[in-house]
């Protein structure tokens, strides 16, 4: 028998969650029946979409129960099987949740080749993270070679791809980050024009900075953050722009409600501008994930596309880790190491 | 030598504008040169867009100068021409401005057949509040057969068409007006399927009063007022919805912005929803006046498409007419007769 620890949502958070809100237990899992396998956890990922799982308000997915395991992506191996499409010593990736080991019958759980690439990025560039970057430019952002696009959370693991992907479309790809150390990552490693840190402005000077870098407007906003880059960005927007709304990681919490700048303004530009703003949630979009990785392992291979990740060392640290990330505390696709890597 | 009354812009309106804000003029034309003709005006639009106009607000049209002729779009007949495009006699269209009388060059001006239909069409239901309805219906709203559509200002000049293309369509039809009456004539006389009076509504409750009249809930809003309205109808919106925003009448003088949805709550939905909103100005989409004609005029003339219009007296009423639409006191398509018809 298997015991797997877990971490579970102990009470809803109001506010900003602390690790309070989270309870970790151990569960002694069932043999597996015929149809299903058995994984340990390599690898977990931590995203902000994890922060609405946590509330209970109307969303486009259910939320956690309170005493449910926290759900989540990991990149896992299969440990025994009795399931025709997955067999024992398989790299698999899926929503296996913030657990140790977990039970499936494969639904939802992709097979990764470890020979592609490390399997870590299974959860990053290629992974949801990665197709989400993808999207947001090409499919909602219909960014046209030689715009100018302004990226959020700039090194981010969404962030860093669309601003990669960006360059090498010959745009000119303006990032915002919180931190000069970012910052100065975006441009050297990534390849960014420029990038601004939002913690060094206020909306009014970021708007002015934003002019300086892209003096022919921007034509593509890639919005996860909202709040003063949001505002900023809008004063900058070129008629017939595109806003590609994938979060709004400085509201989640409540924070800097209060000071948002009033939708009337902001419905005013839209308007006059002839913006089109359209919010995606990844899962609408996995159809196109073959057409994804075709395009974007290769430009992983050769170093087109570079990735950083920022590692906590062992599931107890998870709930730490995720509460730094949603205060920009990371430096790169945030992940968790769980268990060891395969033999 | 032709002496031309005209309405100008005496003063920017703070707020709500008043009378005051304007002036009337007697102005003497020069004779005309060669490549340009006379005309005597018979139909000034009055237009919601013209507030904007009033303000020296960066907007995507430059605004009216001070002490400069108020612009319209007017049905006019050439009285004198010395243009090989334009003769003597014929019935035109264009941007001659609040005036008896104007010169033009033709820029913009569009010959009007009175056999197809009644002159002063050309301003509403035949002319640009036609195509902005058709293009925020079908390729701004993408609207499909048989989805649920709110319109507001439904018994408007923009509205009135919207709804009626969109019953055409097989579209459920919801309008919002303002006032008991005009509802009633949405429903009896453009066949909605159910009008409510915002008028007798809070956000909240006209948010429930469309849930029961969407049971399926909105595929498309057509929002052409902001304010409690739109607060409504986000509520209502389903999953991948669009939002042809084209006006936020509510909020062009500054009335409801400080008790207006703060930002966050409509970006959340817009995400969450996977919404797509889309600011246009109709002056962008002349190029698909061709096809709106060939499907629009011939359902105006078996009676598909009726079109009601609220006529003010006389140019020097021009002011206050504008002023009462700008409060929904108008009735159906808002003109001016400023001359007689045609002999």
């Amino acid at each position: 028998m298997t015991v797997a620890t877990q971490i579970l949502l102990a009470s809803r958070p109001k506010g900003a969650p602390t690790t309070d809100n989270f309870r970790t237990e151990k569960t002694q899992l069932p043999q597996i029946a015929d149809g299903q396998f058995l994984v340990r956890v390599i690898w977990l990922s931590l995203d902000p979409y994890m922060r609405g799982r946590m509330d209970d308000a109307k969303s486009y997915a259910k939320p956690v129960d309170i005493d449910g395991v926290m759900e989540g992506g990991a990149v896992a191996e299969v440990m025994e099987s009795r399931h025709g499409g997955f067999k024992k010593g398989q790299i698999v990736v899926g929503p296996f949740g913030w657990t140790t080991h977990a039970i499936s019958n494969g639904d939802g759980i992709r097979v990764v080749d470890p020979e592609q690439a490390p399997i870590s990025t299974a959860l990053g560039v290629l992974g949801m993270p990665g197709i989400t970057a993808w999207v947001g430019l090409n499919h909602i952002g219909r960014a046209r070679d030689g715009e100018t696009i302004v990226v959020s959370a700039a090194t981010g693991a969404v962030g860093a791809v669309v601003g990669q992907l960006a360059k090498a479309r010959n745009m000119r790809v303006i990032g915002v980050a919180g931190g000069a150390e970012k910052c100065d990552f975006a441009v050297k490693e990534l390849g960014y024009d420029a990038c601004l840190d939002h913690r060094a402005h206020d909306a009014k000077s970021l708007s002015d900075a934003i002019k300086t870098e892209a003096p022919d407007g921007v034509d593509v906003y890639f919005e996860s953050v909202g709040g003063k880059t949001l505002e900023a960005v809008l004063q900058r927007m070129n008629t017939h722009g595109r806003i590609a709304l994938c979060g709004m990681i400085a509201w989640y919490s409540g924070q800097g409600i209060a000071d948002a700048q009033p939708l009337p303004a902001v419905w005013r530009n839209i308007l006059t501008r002839r913006l089109l703003v359209e919010g995606f949630i990844i899962f609408d979009h996995y159809d196109k994930f073959p057409d994804f990785m075709s395009e974007v392992a290769p430009m992983v291979a050769d170093g087109t596309v570079k990735f950083r990740e920022d590692v906590a060392d062992g599931l107890e640290n998870a709930p730490k880790a995720f509460l730094d990330m949603l205060s920009g505390g990371n430096f790169g696709k945030q992940l968790v190491r769980v268990g060891a890597d395969p033999a």
